[in-house]
């Protein structure tokens, strides 16, 4: 019989990783994560397509953080307000007691380049898909892909400076940071 | 008795994208690409650590591209004229006539995920790069890494139009339409 309750899920994504992080990536199978999670490597298949999914689940959710502010804003709202709007979205999804998952998970990644290529994949999904969002709701070519690469790109950057050992200012607050940087870099001393 | 001449390079890229576009870089063996382009195995990996390399070498030309520009700016240069300058380095190496190349190289990397993926992690070492460079002609943070990539970001949105069947303007061209649309994206209606 195969086991199912709520919480499976993010049990398996929690063992995994801990066993990762002990053992490394490539040395840890589907089978030690399932029993190490109580429960059977049919049950694994059933949340995750391979180990490797483990840590990157949640991909739909991860687009319509940022894609759900831009479909909802006014008609006519300027892209870079609606570039804001997504990153503030997409802060809200990492509040600071994700922040020690999130530096696990980043460790495991980096020690395995198909993981990091895996990741910039993740991410390159993002920018096509907020472009199109953006090009939905009205903004032409080529601000529409520039809009949606920068802000891609000003997310990338505030998640790494946010799971930096030596930070702790909150997801939000980095976020601005990086989009002052950006609006005094490309209009300096505006 | 290794042959060795001035162009075997060149050659064996040439051959190997021809077999590549025609026969699938999976089914192409480089026992092939040497046969096609009359040299020894040995002699290919002489010029190439692996099938895969003869797509993306010159990796090192690719990071003087961009960086050398910003070592030569007199310092005080502000940043998004650096992006500018090295993003003009950067047309230079793409003239016309290297259009055709490059667009049946990026058929063949668009038809296996893998080389996408290197090509994503070629891009991500340009930042790393470039980055250093900016912030060594004395760039602060966050500045120095938003304008490298954004700088890599313009690069890589002009290079897909560039090579795009129903472009025929200039690499330069399309990297100032860019560039403009990003200022406009920042600061609407400047």
């Amino acid at each position: 019989m195969v086991r199912w309750q709520p919480g499976t899920r993010e049990r398996l994504q929690g063992t995994a990783l801990q066993l990762f992080s002990e053992h490394g990536y490539d040395e840890t199978t589907v089978a030690e994560i399932a029993a190490a999670a109580d429960v059977t490597e049919r049950t694994f298949f059933r949340h995750f397509a391979d180990k490797r999914e483990v840590l990157f689940a949640g991909q739909d959710d991860f687009l319509g953080m940022f894609s759900a502010p831009v479909e909802d804003a006014p008609a006519g709202t300027p892209p870079f307000e609606l570039v804001r709007r997504a990153l503030d979205a997409a802060a809200a999804f990492f509040p600071d007691d994700r922040r020690a998952w999130s530096r696990t998970r980043q460790r495991v990644i980096d020690a395995v380049p198909a993981l990091g290529e895996r990741e910039l994949g993740k991410l390159a999904n993002l920018k096509v898909h907020l472009g199109a969002t953006l090009r939905t709701h009205g903004v032409a070519e080529p601000a529409a892909t520039i809009a949606a690469e920068t802000a891609v790109t000003v997310f990338h950057l505030s998640f790494a400076r946010w799971i930096a050992e030596d930070e702790d200012r909150d997801f939000g607050t980095i976020v601005h940071e990086r989009l002052d940087a950006l609006a005094e870099v490309v209009h300096p001393g505006r």
